[in-house]
């Protein structure tokens, strides 16, 4: 009984936050000015004003077109091997900039707080995102909180949205892609999706595998060192599998994939195969595919693979032209077997709250 | 029975947003690019593509510094007179961004769907987004959609990020108030807040006023020709108490309101004397609050006066100097009576999900 009282005792110490949190009033400009403010400090948040201002003469010395996107974060769990819903809302919308080649320059944040979420909690993820935002370069400016009451969102959604500035000349297009170019990948296929479903608690899967989540910025500017590049994207929600679908639907072109080059961890299977999913269609946080040109396409392999979290980039395909034969412009893959099968686009809901 | 059956086919086909909708594969990209693409139509959307390019020249014409903002909207109900979460989360970034003088530009669109959504619903909130933003001038040029399962999220949430850019010499900070400058309102108080509480079914009220949801843009042009402006922020959460507060304590100073001055509509006053609630403390989502110097004070209201929305505008109080007496910043406010009282900032949880 003692014991008991005690954890009840400790349990109501938890500070949590609570609606008068969004209200507008007091306690809301103390979460803001004290917890979040103090997190992502930085010379550009004006914590009393409502609005970021920044000098426009730093963003035209830099290129010649301002890249804006957005990204929400509904990640079921919250906090996962490898990250969190923080260091996610911050890559994923860095990384989102760094694919049409833009230097990530400004960041804002919205949160959606369930009433009740421990303060500790969220104290970690904000740390979180200003650890990540420190490491990609990129400046928190202004924010959001919303407090909505127990039941109405679960835990805490986090929604970014960035500005980067594209360099002259530099202009990626998902229709790009020609034949004869090759497909490489960045490393690791499936590491997020397989460690957020090895996270829920409800599966009795132990994770063994860690998120890959990380900004792909620095990876983006070595690959455009090192060779031309045609097309680039991030292959989060829907996996590889939906991206090349996208290269090769938009370019009008064939993508043919050798399954044997494309490299997936054994954890990683194992979580596909008592799941029955495909790695193919799992979510990444920090792998790319850039369709490239030939003729450089090795160097540009072996500059990646200097990088730290890049060391298994690979040359993973090769893109053919539509035939009399072969007219459908789409996705295919050459198995170990030398068989060859199609890759489609994901028709059902594989895998919910993934990011 | 027959009836019954009838209804029960009826209802099933309802057609509603599904956990695929989110799934990053086929079903979210008939979504977004035939419901949400599709809706927001405009030349700078890329729907393919997972960033808006937009040309920094355009920018660089119009002023120094790129304005940017955020919020997340999360009003319950989803709908209600004079406007919806659209409306709201179009013409709330968009007034954070004229808050600064900023020509509001482009908009990116954040959208986090529970399961069973019906689709008619959100297509209604998309034409309406689609409506407010093309009356603002501003493009909605990227968006993210996250479905999340039934119970995780409340119906919609909507999160919009803007930039815009600041005219060179603009520079309003609420921190420059000073004594013998004006208070401006650009008309009645409260009508969004008391609006909202009364749509909601349970507290059996029926509502006789309407949302004043609407982009500021033109009226902060407006007043910048008539008059010199210190500090200028829109009323939303926490009510005018709160932004003159921030003013007050920013820069200071003492503000001094004359209660017959300030614009509340009978309709207001009786929502508020049912809830207990002070009309001063009820958001906003068309209000902002202007401190001026005197000199041209009356040419402005009167300029403001003519644009549609803002008929009511009027000088609502007075900047007045800490004293021996009075060595406290804040606000306060002469009543009919002709005795003073202090307007506090607010401290509980007045109106959750109110925007």
């Amino acid at each position: 009984m003692a014991l008991q009282q005690q954890q009840s005792q400790q349990q109501e110490h938890i500070e949590r936050i609570t609606l008068a949190h969004g209200s507008g009033g007091i306690a809301m400009r103390e979460l803001v000015e004290k917890e979040i403010v103090a997190a992502f400090s930085n010379l550009h948040l004006a914590p009393l004003e409502d609005q970021a201002r920044l000098d426009l003469n730093v963003l035209t010395q830099l290129g010649d077109r301002l890249a804006m996107t957005t990204d929400s974060f509904v990640v079921d769990p919250l906090e996962f091997p490898g990250g969190d819903i923080g260091s996610l809302a911050v890559n994923g919308t860095v990384n989102d900039l760094a694919m049409s080649g833009a230097k990530p320059l400004y960041l804002t944040c919205g949160l959606i707080i369930e009433e009740g979420l421990p303060l500790d909690t969220l104290r970690r993820i904000l740390a979180s995102m200003k650890k990540a935002a420190d490491e990609a370069g990129i400046a928190i400016v202004s924010g959001d909180t919303k407090v909505v009451h127990k039941g109405a969102a679960d835990k805490l959604f986090i929604n970014t949205a960035g500005v980067g500035v594209i360099p002259q000349g530099t202009d990626f297009r998902v229709s790009q892609a020609q034949p004869g170019d090759v497909v490489i990948v960045n490393g690791w296929v499936g590491d997020h999706g397989a460690t957020v479903m090895a996270s829920r608690g409800d599966l009795g899967l132990e994770a063994r595998v860690q998120s890959d989540c990380r900004s792909l910025y620095k990876e983006v500017c070595t690959l455009m060192e090192a060779n031309e590049v045609h097309c680039l994207r991030d292959a989060t929600r829907g996996g590889i599998a939906t991206v090349l679908n996208e290269f090769a639907e938009s370019s009008g072109v064939r993508i043919i994939l050798d399954q044997s080059a494309i490299p997936v961890r054994d954890e990683v299977r194992g979580v596909c195969e008592l799941l029955g999913l495909d790695p193919l269609y799992l979510a990444n946080e920090g792998k790319f595919l850039a369709i490239v040109p030939d003729n450089h396409a090795e160097q540009a392999v072996e500059a990646l693979r200097k990088l730290p979290g890049a060391e298994r980039s690979a040359i993973i395909g090769r893109v053919a032209p539509l035939t009399d034969i072969r007219p459908r412009a789409g996705v295919s893959m050459r198995t170990s077997f030398g068989s060859e099968r199609m890759i489609d686009m994901l028709t059902g809901d594989q895998l919910p709250r993934i990011c």
